[in-house]
């Protein structure tokens, strides 16, 4: 009887929230040259193939686009990785993911902070009780191996966080050697290359990084919504993290990872998002890794000294360590930069952002990215930059 | 030099890992009636909105298009909380969401536990320290609102849970008066509703619930991928959680809900699964809620009165807690379940699931939900059981 009398009184209740007005109007989404530092332009062909008919989290014909999809990375990551899988979410959950699975509270983690990336490493291993110590950078610069070797040394970390394309300042970070520096003090070499992964030489294994993700609206040039990721067995999680959802253990079983017979149902995989990852990672293929490194370069380089052509300055200095995704220009003497980026948006239907974190309004950054990167584009930007030099106002200095 | 001789090192590594082959043939995806508990199909209309050319996460046109859904959720939900918003990830990262935000370590939380989804919120809240304590009925039995008070008053709770759906089971739970006795004991309220939102009867404000959420794959039959999640002032949380990508502060920053006049960058939201969430949203304002709660209804009876025709039985014996959008039936006597699912893929290319969790081997399940609970589709499901009754092996008994 009480669920008779409970359903009486819910049955009376009406409705006091009406249908908003907003909904009514048709979706609008304007289509636009997307040159910021991420999400980049996704081609028709991977946007269609995220709109096939969805299918269960666990038909066979799922298993088999992840398992394409594992592969895939592998190849992405330079990797023979077992533990290889895409995050269900975007490179935050990725970075949350490869914490949460090597960090337990009372850890000492280590954090090289030269951008926001660090920072927001710093803070996910704080949250969960590790005991942070950074090696700090101007934005900008990098560090050597000689710092990297006292920082282990001093704080024994049991996790070393490094990006290797850092977004915010447009640094590439050299990586060679730190792996095994990291090892011989027993310590995990996690790397963030969302922005630089597939547009710059990274080696998984060779370089003997333990844990590696990167996002999927960068070079992939698919929608933002995964994260691929790859953990060596070194980091293979024993225990049980604080999360459920970014579970080592049960994700790497979702994905076909273990040894296990059966795979259990964990969460409900964004199979459309699967989908659109897939084909970005075949594009990839189609092209060759070595082949986008090569483009990646050449173009950056052709943008680069366009840039000094028209006056502008790059923010990093060194050429070796120049981001060839994601560029910083200082930002232009006597100008607002805000007003630069709204001009070329407005007249030339064309993202180019600020900075972001300790490079806020120091920079202009300018994303070529996957697609993207091509001397066309780069022409693109170089006229709308020279364009907005000449119609932006300028203070008299 | 440091930098220099790096890169010479890394430039001279040569791809161990090859492309694989798998990706070289074209993306597959079979069309199929996904009547199963979820992910359910999703229409043209939906997919092509999720298909429009990928904007900026911070750009004024996708914080349009959030604000809209933030007012879709509001309708869906009937309630006037700011806090209202989509989590980037599918139910079981909104249900984290939750327990990250309203749990702290050592908290007292309580669980209703009759089918799964009790289980694994439990698990949640004791990962990150949660006393948990479970009421448990049977699968396919509910709670009295005394038994809730009861041990509301024994365990004095900060949170209680309860699933409003129990798909695993069968069940919709009544939910009239528990938030009232919830805040007798100044404890929040919890509730899944994953699997009923939009087709059977809730109210947020007027049932008194302190956190709402549901996913995007079940009625508003959206890709899986996004997460509807409503937090009342009383569920407010001013601390920081665990985790810095579900944290409740930055979340409703990026959506617009807190009175700060600017959004810091979070995360990158999956803009284009915000598209197809918003057009579910519209859909379903077009048709309106009670009108879509008593399709849910209509169609359910018929389709329940069809089974018993046929001559199986519901496994969820009191029609007033009969979850329309997700019915379990009795395993048929006799028959392997797992060979009725699979003669009906086979031979109808229909999705029909077995029981989960602790309806395993119990139960078939079968999901019609939003534009599939239609009475069309119900006779497909009929036809196809009565088939698979005829063409399965049946021992003899």
């Amino acid at each position: 009887q009480s669920s008779n009398s409970t359903s009486t009184l819910s049955d009376n209740m009406s409705l006091r929230v009406p249908p908003p007005q907003s909904l009514r109007e048709a979706l609008k989404v304007p289509d636009r040259y997307m040159f910021g530092p991420g999400p980049s332009n996704v081609p028709p062909r991977i946007l269609e193939a995220g709109a096939r008919p969805v299918i269960g989290h666990m038909h066979p014909e799922i298993f088999e686009i992840m398992s394409d999809i594992k592969s895939g990375i592998q190849y992405l990551f330079q990797t023979q990785n077992k533990m290889t899988f895409a995050v269900s979410g975007t490179g935050h959950s990725a970075m949350e993911c490869a914490i949460f699975n090597t960090v337990e509270p009372g850890d000492s983690v280590l954090t090289a902070v030269n951008g926001i990336w660090g920072e927001r490493a710093a803070e996910m291993a704080e949250r969960i009780g590790g005991r942070v110590n950074a090696i700090v950078a101007p934005p900008g610069g990098i560090f050597t191996n000689e710092d990297i070797e006292k920082a282990l040394s001093k704080h024994r970390p049991a996790l070393f966080f490094l990006a290797h394309g850092e977004s915010s300042t447009g640094v590439l970070h050299p990586l060679d050697g730190i792996g095994q520096l990291c090892h011989k003090y027993n310590c995990l070499f996690l790397v963030d290359s969302v922005a630089s992964m597939g547009g710059s030489p990274l080696h998984m294994d060779q370089q003997e990084i333990d844990i590696l993700y990167t996002g999927s609206q960068k070079v992939l040039n698919a929608p933002p919504g995964t994260a691929p990721i790859s953990f060596s067995e070194r980091a293979c999680r024993k225990t049980k993290p604080l999360s459920f959802f970014l579970d080592f253990n049960w994700l790497t079983n979702y994905w076909g990872c273990d040894d296990k017979p059966t795979r259990v149902y964990h969460h409900t995989g964004p199979v459309t998002a699967f989908y659109s990852l897939r084909e970005s990672l075949a594009v990839l293929c189609e092209e060759g890794l070595e082949a986008s490194w090569e483009r990646h370069r050449t173009v950056a380089e052709y943008f680069h000294a366009g840039l000094e052509n028209i006056g502008l300055k790059l923010f990093v200095k060194d050429k070796q360590v120049r981001l060839p995704t994601v560029t910083t220009i200082i930002a232009p003497h006597g100008y607002d930069w805000k007003e630069i980026t709204s001009y070329i948006m407005r007249t030339h239907n064309l993202e180019i952002s600020g900075g972001l974190g300790p490079s806020a309004g120091l920079v202009l950054r300018v994303g070529l990215m996957g697609c993207n990167s091509s001397r066309t584009n780069v022409d693109m930007v170089l006229s709308a930059l020279t364009d907005a030099l000449q119609h932006c106002h300028r203070s008299k200095v």
